[in-house]
């Protein structure tokens, strides 16, 4: 890949290395991750000052701070966005690709292209075998993205052998048919100038995006060139000494760069500041001819939302039943029609998650005429991404990495689809990318469509996950608190997970409650049980703490948990007053696997099983989860676990 | 899509409505399961007798013993797959399509093709825009499976509008350069015999797969007939009585069939007993001409193995560090050599997984002949998935339901990519099919390739996920008895879960513990506190007691835990004296996010941020898991916790 990265690093792209985050640059994705040797390396001779010589010789190594990870790691200067997982780094480009286009469309003036980068993405062919990436292809095409350049190592080797192992496709035709510009190369382990032109074609001329089909061969020069064996294990000392003699250089010596080299690279941070000063200057006399959308530009380049964005949540909402789907929309949907940080979109299921706000326009290329009739043009900020839940989440990772909260996506599926998109999910809390995932249908309450859309072991993942937040809130107000946690979190996905089904109003939520994760619905004196209550089950403990006082003189408080990862961040003293769990029996309610649920409960009302296609308050019953049966057991397993010490040390399922 | 059902069950489909676990028939796989009406309609015309008219009035009602779910269900009969996520329908018909071929080529005889079935797979526009399906369909094209049609309902209709909002390719151009055939039908609400025509057609001439592009309008017929409302919405009476009156029906009367339809039908059943007996025939005349094929031929039929596949198995193993990954093919490829249940695949990992036995065969198209060299027949049983993990394991689910057990297939990936696949496996999971999935590099021991490679909080949605086994082995005894059991769970998937680095064998380990998912190491009279030792890292939990001992004088108990599922099937008394939580504390040892060790233990040696790319050992001291400081750790928490009473009921991440 050296000949298409001089042709890129040094002919085509335009960046500062003295200046890493200049906004205007090209970004460039190395989808293939885990070829980041070859990024490190031009990032070292193109003067990224972090990346020292002795910086490159860290990877692999035992150094705890080395920036030459394993695979490009966003953190440090130069990188984009994290990638290894295939295909990840497609998606996110064509987010990548959005942003721009949305930025330009809102902001750019006559003579005035604020915004005008490329962006560009390598891959190799394992990224067009993984269905991440290939929703994403047929995505931007659909999108004439043509700011995007797909540039494709095509050297035919993956770890098993020659990729007609597996795929013999048509890669050409199936980018045309994808609405993609298709272009050639056939040398492209020398061709520099060949390169260099498709490159510049790619970027001036297409009306689509452009795949560049370079033909590489793999490990070229060494004695395994075009084998499967140089694409994971080393040469081999005397391998790469052969290399270094056919290509002029000192066999003896290693981590030598020449003058000649340094010398060829060397007018690129000058080049780069160039580039910033004239952009900086681009911006001042847009602030001056455009005073009002200056501000908000430079709001959005030093990613702020408006001061007054809680303003715009309301304060109370109507006393009636409303499913949390609903309530996100009453939440959210004031804040997105003002705010234009917010880029939301949805996998097919905008009558689902109620994320349209009044006057929202579709971004989608403005000449394009649906049938059904709703259009759009590059400067709106509502994405159908199709039935794509993998492509959605990872092209928000796209958009989010455009600039620190530049743009905060908003992603909308059923909650038990974000299984497809886990893997985008991880990589943007990975990323510490502040994406907002609104799942819906969250419970066996969401019925009758069954087993394969009740969530029942999901949460366990996402609990679990590193950096993210997964918020069930339990009606509108702990809605607007999920979605102000959500909010604040700068630097952490949320997931904010809510019912289909209607839930009541109750008068003891609270929306700061939420930000500290869990917190006291009803206290009671010398209470007999904690009830722990979550989200579209919240109301059930309020109603066994009311059945068991009645039935059985069982004084019950009940806390409200909507989310595991804020409440552990509390004081350890808050979490004692809160829990209780050292005085009293503790139950929580939710049915979900309760795994993880041992740490703040001793017994839990829940599901081990999958779930059943029933009407939801058909569901509920079939797995016990009617108030009557719920305080029977909580009453009976107080009665059990009094006479029983061994008991009360072990988590029971009741 | 009444037309294409009537073209299907009436015209094309081979099958025995009085016999529907018949071998040799049809699969026909709903991928858009959410049209599951059309598919319980014609069951009730065809004649399954469990079907009657009264269970078609169950869907979406609140009867819990529904042969109507939202979704089609496999426990049902005429049901080959449970569909309802989208894609994986197409990818479990490839999986169904690929068995077809390796029983036709394993068993098949001139005149005696006992295996002569076709797949079909229904799909909508949304089927056409998820990965997994995209990845399995440029794999179907790749191993040129002409005895696999997919029929798609292209009414250009999903939740959102029209198809165009999101998708605007040319998919039958798509479909060719992956390799399809495709045939387009102009009126597919209506034009039965030519329907008739391309779906014969499919069957019989083609060299490749089928792609039927069947134009439709949604709700033909209704008043929003062609609109996104017809997807999901009711049409209300008003607009049903028209429809009714418009097709010549009594619009009074509901749930009629008139005795022309119910003769048009009538043949069905008949035709299906004949087509059994034929069959039936022929297997007899095989068992008589090839004896010995013939009784392997019953056996694959009945799902069974041969009695003897454990003695395969190795009863001990050399001793000496060994990654459990390497153990993995130790234990099992003797048996995959044997036992032609077992077919084995692997998303681009061969080298990493060891999953290779002497001898292997490749599932390819006998015509391919690839770069590498490495080709193989329809006959063969290891298959090179390339990097499409999703597809991997939906398309197994496909193998496993051919027939219960007449297919056991093995996937391999890194354990991480299992969370690409997480939809698959969990559909697996639901439907009680057999597959075995050989995770590697499970630990942040693996290293160098860092956080996105290394896993943190994944086994904690396996963990919870129901009827799936999550195993991790800490040596190569272990490893016996993770395959051991995973091979006698009959109705549940496994993912056995293992080490990149080699591990020490451990004296006192035993397959006949890992069955009971945990069992005691080291048993100590008096013990202060139990060790919990799990997989990669069970070796640490003796090293920490036996330095507890030496440097502390406390004294320690370790357990092995590979599996808490098969550990929670054990009888509470097993449970109590294995664990002693009740007695004394207990530590887990795991650099796993901890979310539900709360359950077994006190308190964990955890990790609960993303990994670090750093060499196997560098990963795990940069962590903590260095014996000195476990140590440390492990006994100032005995010390703290002996004189905090709150503490001891707490959960602490040490």
């Amino acid at each position: 890949m050296a000949a298409i990265g001089i042709a890129l690093w040094k002919y085509v792209m335009r960046y500062s290395p003295r200046q890493p985050g200049y906004f205007n640059r090209d970004r460039f994705v190395l989808s293939n991750g885990h070829t980041c040797l070859f990024q490190y390396t031009f990032l070292h001779l193109t003067g990224y000052k972090d990346m020292t010589l002795d910086q490159l010789k860290s990877y692999h190594s035992d150094r705890v701070d080395a920036l030459c990870p394993g695979h490009p790691e966003i953190e440090h200067e130069g990188i984009e966005v994290t990638t290894g997982p295939l295909g990840q780094g497609v998606a996110n480009a064509v987010g990548l690709a959005i942003a721009t286009k949305n930025l330009q469309a809102t902001y750019n003036k006559p003579n005035l292209d604020i915004v005008s980068n490329h962006t560009w993405c390598m891959i190799g062919d394992a990224c067009l075998q993984e269905g991440v990436a290939l929703e994403a292809i047929s995505f931007a095409g659909h999108l004439k993205l043509n700011n995007l350049t797909i540039v494709y190592d095509n050297n035919q080797i993956t770890c098993d052998g020659s990729v007609d192992l597996t795929n013999t496709e048509d890669v050409n035709a199936k980018m045309r048919a994808c609405g993609w510009e298709v272009i050639d190369i056939e040398d492209g382990c020398f061709d520099i100038e060949g390169l260099v032109e498709a490159l510049e074609k790619a970027r001036k001329s297409s009306a689509k995006p452009t795949f560049i089909n370079v033909r590489t061969v793999i490990g070229v020069g060494s004695a395994v060139a075009g084998n499967a064996v140089a694409h994971g294990a080393a040469f081999g000392a005397g391998d790469v000494a052969n290399m270094k003699k056919m290509y002029g250089f000192n066999p003896e010596e290693s981590f030598v760069i020449s003058d000649k080299v340094r010398e060829f690279f060397a007018d690129i941070p000058i080049r780069g500041e160039q580039l910033v000063q004239t952009w900086e200057k681009q911006v001042q006399t847009y602030e001056e001819q455009y005073p009002e959308l200056g501000v908000e530009l430079r709001r959005r380049i030093e990613g702020r939302l408006p001061e007054n964005w809680k303003d715009l949540i309301p304060t109370s909402f109507p006393d009636k039943p409303t499913a949390t789907r609903a309530s996100s929309g009453l939440v959210f949907n004031p804040v997105a029609a003002e705010v234009n940080n917010f880029m939301v979109g949805t996998a097919d299921l905008s009558p689902s998650v109620n994320m349209i706000w009044k006057g929202k326009v579709d971004f989608q290329h403005p000449d394009l005429k649906t049938t059904c009739g709703i259009n759009g043009n590059y400067g709106g900020r509502y994405l159908h991404y199709g039935v794509r839940e993998h492509a959605m989440c990872a092209i928000s990772n796209g958009l989010a990495a455009f600039a620190p909260n530049t743009f905060i996506p908003i992603t909308s599926s059923f909650f038990m689809f974000y299984l497809y998109a886990a893997p985008a999910v991880r990589m943007g809390a990975l990323q510490h990318l502040q994406v907002i995932h609104a799942a819906t249908h969250d419970s066996i309450g969401m019925g009758e469509d069954g087993p394969t859309h009740q969530p029942i072991e999901l949460a366990n993942l996402y609990r679990a996950m590193p950096n993210l937040l997964y918020i069930r809130p339990g009606d509108s107000e702990e809605t607007a608190g999920a979605w102000i946690a959500a909010i604040e979190a700068k630097k952490t996905p949320t997931i904010i997970s809510t019912s289909r089904h209607a839930l009541p109003q109750l008068k003891q939520t609270r929306r700061d409650g939420v930000a500290k994760g869990a917190y006291v619905l009803e206290e009671v004196e010398d209470a007999d049980v904690t009830l722990i209550g979550v989200g579209a089950e919240l109301s059930f403990a309020l109603d066994v703490a009311k059945q068991l006082l009645e039935s059985r003189n069982i004084k019950a408080r009940v806390i409200s948990m909507p989310c595991q990862r804020l409440f552990e961040a509390q004081a350890l003293e808050y979490k004692r007053d809160v829990l209780r769990k050292h005085r009293i029996p503790s139950v929580v309610i939710e049915p979900y696997a309760p795994n993880g649920w041992e740490r703040y409960a001793h017994a839990a009302l829940c599901v081990k099983r999958f779930g059943h296609s029933l009407p939801g308050k058909a569901a509920y019953k079939y797995f016990g989860f009617e108030v009557g049966n719920m305080t029977t057991k909580v009453g009976d397993y107080l009665e059990r676990v009094k006479d029983d010490a061994i008991l009360r040390q072990e988590f029971v399922e009741l």
